[in-house]
């Protein structure tokens, strides 16, 4: 018997407990071709909002009733795939439970030489190579530009800003309270909570790129301070995803003509050919401490959905885990 | 003595004739490189409104009591550089005047075997290589795809257009009269009227490109009818250029990340050393009659100021001009 989470309703605004229910699954046994694995850390991710309204967007909505999929570590406890063995860790889409079953061909096994298995959600996972991908092929930084990072203490935000760092660039970094602002001050990022500096005040010398996690506000004043062929990263929209309706954009986007500006979305899914190039260059700077992450940990799945109101409440420094299990 | 016009208020929304003066400017005889230019046609552009205001963007913005500067055609009647003589067709950045003196180096000679001499303001001038650089660098428009050209009977658009129908895409396109429709109509675009349909409406099959040259609710549209990976070529935004105030941006802009969009503006002043290459492509299709071009064309230096607000209201089919001499 184990239990797993599931869309009780459609959220309206913040999601609340009550959108969601704990529950028993049914035991499943792998056929052929499929593992057993046992969650260790189940992942909270801002995207997963999108999913709840029940629109279609890169991938399926989830319907009220459906469990809620989604990236989870844990470790083979049956195996009828022979590329895993009982004890391996792996990387799933098993979501929010506490144990299920998945194709072998859907699961990542991690390299625990790399670092804690627990950075193969954070900093040596999506999160790290989302921000990776958005400054080497969306944003094609290069030393000695400026880059203003939202959403900077984040998991995203966070590898974004010390990625940019390690590249050469200066970084302009928000957060939202002193802990997570000191944080990134340690880390040689020029950071400002957005509760006391307006994002227009921060970036008066003027930026050359933009990794947008947040949107709405600071997207604005993002593209009044980017330079002539400056870039926005968009990557997320953290501010917007709990929006009743639809807000208005930026009342200043014509500036991306006069200034030539380029914004482009990309989905970290699609580039997945170049994830064993990103591990390769990003895995020895968290080996030896030039890249630091933090991950903020809840305890018991039943926390999985106070965990997730969380995010948008900026509860986390760092990646937003969720134990369901023992090591 | 000549005439020129010159900027006698910043205009608040549409401008007006009393924001210009038409007035006698100085003779000046040209010095060693420079050359004296008698102008015959010259080009009133909806990006001028935007120097108008006194902010700076790509280009210097006009002081009140400034000269108008802009593209002019015109014939050499003095010249002290070897490269041109007297006669020859030109095109300056002369601008609103009967005649004046520039340098040399600064003048483009007009090739008259291209076609008639005014089509160097229009199809084969910058109207026509801005559509040709914003579909093949800024949109990079592969054969079978869907694209969406707004203000598709002006200047840019007309060209943008046939441009794309040339290059094997299929091509919806707005204008705001029946009579542009109509034409638009008979070389191949699938137009409408977008005072009598909605884009949304007009756009319900999707498209995989929007050739933007109004901004505004046109922008809303073309966002939720982009396929994924498509790209928004950001050229103009003629509904807005006489806006009091900035008005807020598209309710969807969310979906540049949910569907890997990319939104690009550009400049065509960056672009020109392709302009040969255009030339080479393009040329060819006017002087055979596969791209077809109209030109409005009104009559006499003190009716530029009404031509060119004529632009806002839609007045031109085509090429906006004003005869400012004989040939």
């Amino acid at each position: 018997m184990s239990r797993e989470i599931a869309l009780a309703a459609r959220p309206e605004g913040l999601p609340r407990e009550s959108d969601f229910e704990l529950r028993e699954s049914e035991d499943a046994s792998p056929s052929d071709g499929e593992v057993l694995v046992r969650n260790v850390l189940v992942s909270v991710d801002p995207y997963m909002r999108g999913r709840m309204t029940g629109v279609r967007t890169y991938v399926a909505g989830y319907d009220v009733g459906d469990p809620i999929d989604g990236l989870a570590l844990g470790r083979v406890v049956d195996s009828c795939d022979e590329q895993f063995a009982p004890g391996d860790w792996v990387v799933s889409r098993l979501g929010w439970c506490e144990q299920g079953v998945a194709a072998g061909k859907r699961l990542r096994k991690v390299d625990t030489a790399l670092g804690p298995p627990s950075t193969a959600l954070g900093v040596l996972g999506f999160p790290g190579f989302t921000a990776w991908i958005g400054l080497v092929e969306i944003g094609r930084v290069k030393p000695g530009e400026t880059i203003y990072v939202s959403g900077a203490a984040g998991a995203v935000g966070s590898a974004a800003a010390q990625i940019a760092r390690l590249k050469g660039l200066r970084v302009i970094g928000s957060a939202g309270t002193p802990e997570k602002v000191d944080w990134l001050r340690s880390l040689g990022v020029e950071a400002f909570d957005y509760h006391a500096t307006r994002p227009r005040d921060a970036l008066m010398d003027g930026i050359d790129a933009y990794f947008d996690n947040v949107g709405g506000e600071q997207l604005e004043a993002a593209l009044s301070a980017l330079r002539p062929n400056g870039r926005v990263i968009a990557c997320g929209a953290i501010s917007r995803y709990n929006d009743a309706r639809a807000e208005p954009g930026p009342r200043n986007l014509f500036l991306m003509v006069t200034k030539r500006l380029r914004l482009e979305g990309f989905i970290i899914f699609d580039h997945y050919a170049r994830f064993p190039e990103f591990l390769a260059e990003v895995a020895p700077w968290v080996r030896d401490g030039k890249l630091q992450y933090r991950e903020t940990i809840v305890d018991g799945i039943e926390n999985v959905p106070a965990a997730f109101a969380g995010l948008f409440r900026g509860e986390n420094v760092g990646k937003m885990l969720v134990r369901v299990g023992p090591d």
